[in-house]
Formats: C-alpha cells, structure tokens, sequence
C-alpha cells in the first residue's frame, strides 16, 4: 500500500480555534501513520509551491498543545477565489498537478463558506478529471453562519469575548449618573449569530441583520428605556440594514469599496451612526465601541468547549479522509443542551457552500430587538460560564 | 470613644481594580469595628445628600470576594472639581456639613490625580476650619502616572489587557502573505505607560506622548521594518504629539472640545491618522484597532497582583485613617522585581495632586519608537505571565 498524505490547508479571516483544528489534524494524521503536509498561506501559497510538512515538526506533544492554544492561522491564510470549473481550468491543472506530486490522498480546507466552495469546486474538478484524491471541509468561522452543523468551531471562543466585553462595557457606561445609551458594533456580514451572543450579558437592545432597522422605531424604544433606567446598552451588529436593505454603516462611510467576493470591503461605523443620530434626535450621552478584530484574535479569552471542539473536529475530518470519504463537510449534532453534549457528523459540502444561516426567526424576540430564551439555551454551553460580578446598587 | 466611621468614595474613570479597593477598604472597617458608609457618585452624589451603609451591606464575606472581581466603580463615580479653597467656599460648607451629619471620623477618596487634588482642597479647608475629619487618598488609576508609588492600581489589569490584545493582534496581522503595518491605538493622555505595557508582546515600534514624534521620521522606519518582514506592529498611545506639540488625533478630528478639567474630550483618532498616511505614503495595507474602553473594564482578563495589591491599599489606607493619619495617600513600595515583592507605604498626598509622572527617559529606546528591558523588567510582574503561544512559521 502507497504511503498516505493529508494535505492540510487554512482559509479565510483567523480565529481562536481554527489552529486546534489544525492540531487535530495532525494527531490524527500522525495517529494514522500518514503524512501531514500544511499549504503555507491556503491555496493561494501553495499555488506557488509553498508547503511545509506537519507530521515531522510536531513530533513533540508539546508544541501540538502549543498550536492548539495559539490564536489565528499559523500556516498562513489568503481570500482566494477559485474560478467556476469549466471557465479557466488553468489553475485546476496547476493545483492538482502540485496535489499529485506531493502524493495528496485526501486535502482538507479548514474555513467558512468560502473555503466550503473552494473544496466543492476541487472536488467537482477531481471527479470530472478521474482523480482519487479525497476532498473534506473542515468548518471554522466566527460567524457561525454555514448549514447543516449546530455550530461552527471559533464562534464559541468569539462569542464569549463578546458576551463578557458586553458585561464589562455595561458596568463601565453605569457608573457616572447620567443618561446615556452606548452602542457596542459587533462583526457579522448576513448573520446575526454573534451579536446575538452578547444578549447573555443582558444588554437592553440587540439588534440583528435578520431584522430590517427602523430608525424612528429604535429611537421610540430607546426614550422609553431612558425614562425607566440611566444606563442603555445595545448590542448591533455590523451588518444592520434598513428597511429598504440598506446598511447602516453605508450611511456612516458612504462609497466604500467591495472585495473580491463582493462583500463591502469595511463595515465598521453602525454603531457611530446610530450614536450620533442617537444623541441628536434624544439629547443624551451616546458612546460607540467598536469590538474590532480583537473578536477573533483574544486568544485570552477563549471557550474551552469551542477549541476542545475544534481539535475534535479536525481529527474527525482527517480520519474521515484517510477512510476514503470525500465532498464532505464534518459537522457538530448537538445531542443535548445540559448537560452539553454534541457529535461530529460527515454531511454533503455541496449542500453548504455559499448557504447562509441566520438566526431563525423563532430566537428573535417579538419586537425584533432582542433573543429568546430558546436561543440563550443554545449559545450559553458554546460560550461557558459568565463571570460572576456583584448586582449593582438600586 | 464615640463610634468611628469611614466615609469612602470613587471617582473619575472605572478601572478593573477600584472595587478591590473598596472591598478592601470596608473588610478593614468591618474588622476595626468601624461604621463604613460609601458616597454615591462621589462627591458629587454626596452633595446631593447621596450615602450607603456598607459595613452592614457586606457581612458575607461571598459578597465582598464578588465586590473584588466586580470591574467599574461599583459605588458610582463623578468628574467632579472643587473650586479653588478660599474662592467659593459654599461647597465646602456644604460637604463639611454632610460629614459632620454622617459622623465620619475619616474621608477616603479612591481615584487619580483629580481625586488627589480633591483629598488635598478638603484637607486644606478641614485644616483651615480646624475639623478633627482625617482625608486620605486612595490610589487608581489605569494611566499610572501618579508620582510617589511605584505603581497604580488599575495599570496592571488593563496593561495586561494591553499586552494581551497586542500579542493577539500580531498573530491575526500577520495571517496573509502581505505587507502591512496595524497601529493599536492605546489610553493615556500624557503618560505613555500603558502603551509602553503593549511592549510585552513584542511589537515592532511604541510610539509614545513622552517623545514628539515627527510624520518623516516614522515612515521612514516603517519603510525599513517593512523591507525586512510583511507584519509591522505599532503600540501607538492616544496621546502622541508632533514636534510643535499638535496632538495626532487633532488632526484626525479637528476642533474637538475640552472637559471641565481641561483634558481634549476625545482622544481617539490617533491610529486611524497614522494608518491613513501610512497607506497615502508606503502603499501597504494598514489598520487602525481602537482598544477603546475595554482597557480599564474589561474584568475578564484581569491581573491577579494588581487585584490582590489594589485590594492591600483600600485595608491599609482605611487603617491609617482610623490610626489618625491625614492628608496622606497610600503608595506602593517595590522591594524587588524577581521574585516581586511590594510594600504599602504613606506618603504626603500634597506632593501627589497635579502632578503627572512620566516615564522616565531612561526607559525608552534611543531611536524614542520602544522601550528598554529595564522598563519590561518593571512592568512583567505587574502583568502576570503572557499566554505562551506556538512561534510562527519561518
């Protein structure tokens, strides 16, 4: 029998846990007794012949444990494209040429939705060329917004730097006693998920992509809360838009530019909008902070479930792969909510490149301003226990 | 003996570690056998007739331990200034009444430099109408730039929020095969500690307010740096000047307000700025990440010293002023940096109000754009130990 290889790659933005799927890769890889080749910077670096092998350097536990709890894509990433398979089947031959010479058996893609399509298209190409070459996406983002899984591997350790930036951000804005509403903008392109993950720090408002924005209804809702309490927070995403599809941070930067796969280049300024229209129409103090990349990189502030999750998943992915299963995305079923328990299940990529999900609309609450219990139930095993603080004084 | 009883207030911004103070300051009481009343919103709530008993409110001794951990002032805060003793002593008059009315044998004022300029007009105004109340200031501040302590409470929890973020955003930087410099734009008016704090993880260049730094200059090092690697990281305080003394974010937002202290409204900008003509000048890609609030409130990365030793002076302070020592703040002491070890000291607070420390020149690199290891030696253990993570990949 031929030696085996799994040719790992990493796409898209970094998170917290997208290196211990990585790590589970390589356990796996090494456990099996193949070869573990990495892309250096997705498919983009190893277009250009860049690889580097993983089963050799990580003969050490340590240094897997390492890679484990080391935050974003320490192969390197890119935002690659492929183009659809019949236009230009340069690129194709020029990959799967490299696949070949390095004795490929299975790639994996760890990624989002991007990264999804990136391994149906390879898989797609590989069929219609006769290759045995195994193809399987192993899911990360932040987002938490591809199908067919529970949840994605990095939006556990991503939500719980929200929810508990949420909790201190709330305690902050009280203590002064004056009126003031602060919104905190939170990434998410389409889905709300994110966002939603801030309610667990109580905030007064959440405000999701899911719901198109009215402004004079939020600023009703925001005079009525001022006339009941000092301290307003609102949690919003990035990607709020008004009734007419709009985004609210297109108000804010009017003419911004698109990237390669036509999403607006820069989203930030919701929150700055909606504090500056916020303090003109009410008078009161407003605040915006903006969560930024932090988000994705505070690797001080992880969920352990997500990465133990993520490690999991990895593994799963590259026996999978070495097992002979292909055009594949492994993907967490949740068993039950407490205690938590979850499995990994192979499902068809095909079914989840370039799908999104958002947050249904039975977890947004009626008024379209907030989530439901159902949804707290959902997100509170991926983020863990909040810290506990003292309630404040009437 | 007529009952003793200590009157505690905070004031100016949160931080993570004031609570621990004030817990620290009301288990003192309470063993003393003191009656401990807290001012509401500091002495500005306190004017308007503002009080709560907490000896008897903290009985538990699990609610004290959760006041500790609890970020933000907890009692409320205010931005509040005393006029000049002697110019309008109305206030005065009031305030001393109110104590009188309390029976406070002692007045304690946990804050920063305008907190010490409060505990000193007091002292002055007690002194001059032979009061017998004793004031003593207690230390906070996340800028630590205090004179007379080694350090400040506060500037430990949000350095190592700081250094943390930094060693994050590095890693996240530098995911893509490309040239690009990311400024972190960090707190501080006109100390650069905190800034300098991002030194811990390594980033290429620490612009600080103690050195006017020149627009040429910068990007001519950034030209350097970028010839030799992709990912430059630039730990950039708020506070950052030109050479004639123009701070940076002026001319990101020109013609922004002043306080009532007459401190610049709002000092954010700075990053945005330099990244701006970064891109303009060197054609890479930039980013500007505000650290924004999160620095002084963000409770879920906290350091331990700096929660025990906050939590040291708030006891030690309370005692002192029970003993009948007056116009005092508590300092801190270092004894040794390895292994660490610090004292509690009293010192005249007269000598602490309006005074802004620095740091010294001697802790700053020759070419002004980063610090020394003499400075890392001194702020290592403030911090605690920096997340180990996996080195990157050559």
């Amino acid at each position: 029998m031929a030696e085996r290889c799994v040719l790992v790659g990493q796409s898209g933005g970094p998170t917290a846990a997208i290196n211990a799927s990585l790590a589970g890769v390589i356990a796996a890889g090494i456990l099996e007794g193949a070869r573990v080749e990495g892309m250096r910077y997705g498919i983009q670096g190893f277009l250009d012949g860049r690889s580097v092998r993983l089963d050799e350097a990580f003969v050490s536990r340590v240094d897997l444990e390492l890679l484990r709890n080391t935050s974003a894509s320490w192969l390197g990433s890119c935002r690659f494209k492929l183009p659809a398979p019949g236009t230009d089947d340069t690129i194709y031959q020029r990959l799967f040429e490299r696949f070949e010479r390095l004795g490929a058996s299975a790639v994996l893609y760890i990624g989002g939705n991007d990264s999804m399509d990136t391994i149906s298209k390879l898989a797609a190409y590989g069929q219609s060329t006769g290759s045995d070459i195994r193809f399987i996406g192993v899911p990360k983002t932040i987002d938490n917004d591809l199908v067919g899984t529970d949840h994605t591997p990095g939006y556990g350790s991503a939500a719980r730097f929200v929810a508990t930036s949420m909790a201190g951000l709330a305690l902050d804005a009280d203590v002064y006693d004056l009126k003031s509403v602060t919104f905190v903008e939170i990434m998410g392109r389409d889905a709300g998920w994110l966002a939603a993950s801030s309610a667990l720090a109580r905030p007064d408002l959440v405000l999701l992509p899911e719901v198109p924005l009215v402004e004079d209804v939020l600023m009703e809702r925001l005079a009525q809360l001022l006339e009941q309490k000092n301290t307003v927070m609102v949690g919003v995403s990035e990607g709020v838009r008004t009734p007419d599809g709009t985004l609210y941070c297109e108000l804010a930067a009017p003419g911004a530019g698109v990237d390669e796969f036509g999403h607006l280049a820069t989203l930030s300024g919701t929150g700055r909008y909606l504090a500056s229209v916020t303090k003109e129409r009410l008078g009161c103090k407003t605040r915006a902070v903006e969560l930024s990349t932090l988000q994705r990189c505070a690797s001080q502030v992880v969920s352990r479930t997500d990465l133990d999750e993520a490690y999991m998943i990895g593994g799963t992915s590259a026996r999978a792969a070495l097992d002979g299963e292909s055009v594949k995305m492994c993907a967490l079923q949740r068993i039950a909510d407490d205690p938590y328990e979850v499995r990994t299940k192979l499902i068809d990529v095909l079914s989840v490149a370039n799908q999104v999900r958002h947050v249904p609309a039975e977890w947004i609450s009626e008024d379209g301003m907030g989530v439901t219990e159902d949804f707290l139930r959902y997100v509170r095993p991926l983020v863990g226990n909040m810290p506990e603080q003292l309630p404040p004084l009437p």
